[in-house]
């Protein structure tokens, strides 16, 4: 991957790094790359240890990417979810940043090739470099839809489905052009969140924003392959999400393939055409492309097949955790692409390293526990499913659905300011974050 | 300024206007350019009086400007102060926003000419279009040099300051090449609030954040072409904030001119250079150029010269306020740009119109009644000048500093998000919003 005339430099750069750091005995050094949950887990996990800790990330921050969607739909502030990398590793001194996009891995010379500085050597490599959009192949995706993977993708959206609506105002001959009708694709946990909050959205804030606009004109579209909404769920809790959409007047197109996306709306692959000026593509992921450059075994969605404990074949020193590893249960069953599973993972491949760094023997096969999964529709209505067969939906799975975000949004500050802006939301039926950014002139 | 043959239809447009306005006898239009102090406090002066009103701006929110210094700085999110024009409206039934970039102004005609819809036709005609940076023909600047006006400034701002840090912190380098120096052009309240929250944001967040970075090397100089900063205030409070700014690291450097601005920082007019990789230019203002196609008469600036009430020569209909006028008190002094000027001169206009509209004879003069001005420094520490004589200092000035502000910002939401803001940086010593927006791929 590397050119052979960098092997050189790179030697002694390992060598130099390891007599760098700063105490007597040079301590391992571990690498992490992406600072998305896996990555902050395995960076927490190693605070404090023998062990120096680089965690790389293109960004300076990270992104709380469930609440994605709430920016989207001006509920909450990007900045709201946002939590600077820096910032959360600061009290641990062994922990540094570094920003940086990763162009490539050396994995025989253990060093990450960055494009803003010298190779990064490493002892230990932990990848959590996630997932990205995926279109599957369908055409128009790249051109004609935006996806909700990252902060630019929701403040952009933001914007988007805002100036829809201005454009309209403007010019209302536009609705007929489908200026007020958004299509979510994808039914998953993303696509039925976002579906029930630009609903709401609409019908709650834009619909006293224009005074001039017939916005019940508008319409949120969602358009899912499989004849069910969160596929994941029980049937229960589907029912209940599609219950819970339509009393939002989201309209449902289940069982039918996206056949393409353009500039007027999307094809199903029925024939039916649904005109839409704002497409959003949340119908799947695949593994971050870094993936694809390594030259290691991977699934047919991109990740990266591992052993048990998470370890690449041929390459104990170097973990794979969350979206990016093809891991699997006892059963051979592939863990599902959640934040939890991400988090396990990492705190598994941390403590793994220590157990090498430590010389205590075998590593252990990396378990998920389920802890549930949740999605919410909208104002005092979410579905939950929780170990034990427990089940909530109304208003209690939505209590604990806010509950539990909170608690797992990082920093006492972004969890004041969004239980501030969330208290705001419900008390105000307001959505106080309704900016369009402008694009540069 | 309008091609001859728009003239039928800007003729028709009119009528149709009024024709449409809902009411039994059609009432008086009144457009509003600009949705900055003085347009708000025009548009509340309107609101639920017998006239429909259109507030035009080219963005969907209010940018409160003094606030803009401290997203630049991380200690405010970029929402937190832009709160959404339709809301602030939403319960003026009379008044609706239209979103638009305002092109010209037919005086002739009375339409407003924007750049998505029809032109907009008005009985009364309030610009409140504000000022924009000039260079005032320094070399450089416009290239070079990142102006704090907006809120895309201030974010882009806050992205350049961050991510030389980030480049320093890759390759120290650039710490020769003045990657942690900053030049702010312009001891005005602004230069002088700025420099005092980067040097905290240095010394205080940035210290923390990077643990392998010398950020004892990062500089702020304020550089000024008159003898002093704050310029408008008193000796005492001058002195005042240079010994803060002094006390925070800030290098001062009045009196000298800045003779150009090129990649590498500025050239004083002495020819000494101060090397730095951000350059702010908080050095001056000039009317926005909307003034500049209407073919009135205007100073040097590009104000709009006014008559005594605000209105026009030769357009009674037509009122121009806060920074876009060239008001002048009855000595023939010119009025300060502040927003509280816009405010009192927005007020006046919008009762000058309703007193015509009322048929009650005629205007008077505008009088600013000077509430005083404020700038503050950094952490506990700022001056006020209020009116009778009373000067304020330090704590006292600082509270009384953040009391107005939060009081004069708009939106419960804000003031609430903004005071929860104000009190985590005060107590974590931090600033929560260290975002690095990321450039578009």
């Amino acid at each position: 991957m590397v050119p052979a005339d960098r092997d050189v430099t790179l030697a002694a750069l390992a060598l130099q790094t390891r007599a760098v750091s700063g105490t007597r005995a040079p301590l391992p050094h571990v690498v992490i790359v992406g600072g998305g949950f896996g990555g902050i887990a395995a960076a927490k996990t190693l605070a404090g240890k023998p062990v120096t800790v680089t965690l790389v990330d293109r960004n300076n921050f990270h992104t709380f990417s469930p609440l994605l969607y709430q920016v989207a739909t001006s509920a909450l502030a990007p900045d709201d979810i946002a939590p600077n990398l820096r910032g959360i590793v600061r009290r641990s001194r062994n922990i540094e940043a570094h920003l940086g996009r990763v162009l490539d891995v050396d994995l025989d010379h253990h060093a990450v090739i960055v494009d803003n500085g010298p190779p990064i050597a490493y002892d230990y490599l932990i990848l959590a470099a996630g997932s990205v959009s995926s279109d599957f192949g369908v055409p128009g995706v790249a051109t004609h839809a935006i996806p909700l993977k990252s902060l630019e993708d929701a403040t952009r959206l933001r914007s988007t489905v805002l100036r829809r609506f201005e454009e309209a105002n403007a010019n209302p001959a536009l609705i007929d052009e489908g200026a007020l009708r958004v299509v979510v694709a994808g039914g998953g946990p993303t696509g039925v969140e976002l579906s029930g909050a630009l609903a709401e959205l609409f019908t709650k804030v834009l619909a006293k924003d224009f005074k001039n606009l017939d916005v019940s004109r508008a319409e949120v579209v969602l358009v899912e392959a499989v004849p069910a909404v969160l596929g994941s769920f029980s049937p229960a809790s589907q029912r209940e999400a599609v219950e819970e959409l339509e009393a939002r007047g989201v309209q449902l197109r289940l069982g039918t393939p996206i056949a393409r996306v353009d500039g007027d709306g999307v094809e199903l692959t029925d024939g039916t055409r649904v005109t839409a000026r704002t497409v959003v593509w949340c119908a799947g992921v695949r593994a971050n492309p870094i993936a694809d450059s390594l030259g290691l075994a991977r699934t047919r969605l991109g990740e990266i097949v591992v052993n048990k404990d998470l370890s690449v074949p041929g390459h104990p020193e170097v973990f794979v955790v969350g979206d990016l590893a093809a891991a699997t249960d006892r059963a051979g069953r592939p863990y599902p692409q959640l934040a939890p599973v991400a988090m396990q993972g990492a705190r598994h491949a941390a403590r793994s390293i220590m157990r090498r760094v430590r010389g205590r023997g075998r590593t252990t096969r990396f378990r998920y526990f389920n802890k549930g999964v949740m999605a919410t529709i909208g104002r005092r209505s979410a579905v939950a499913e929780l170990p034990l067969g427990v089940h909530l939906a109304g208003t209690l799975g939505w209590l604990s659905w806010l509950g539990l975000h909170l608690v797992f949004l990082m920093g006492f500050r972004n969890r004041a300011v969004v239980f501030l802006n969330w208290a705001w939301n419900y008390f105000s039926w307001d959505r106080g974050n309704r900016i369009i950014i402008p694009d540069p002139d």
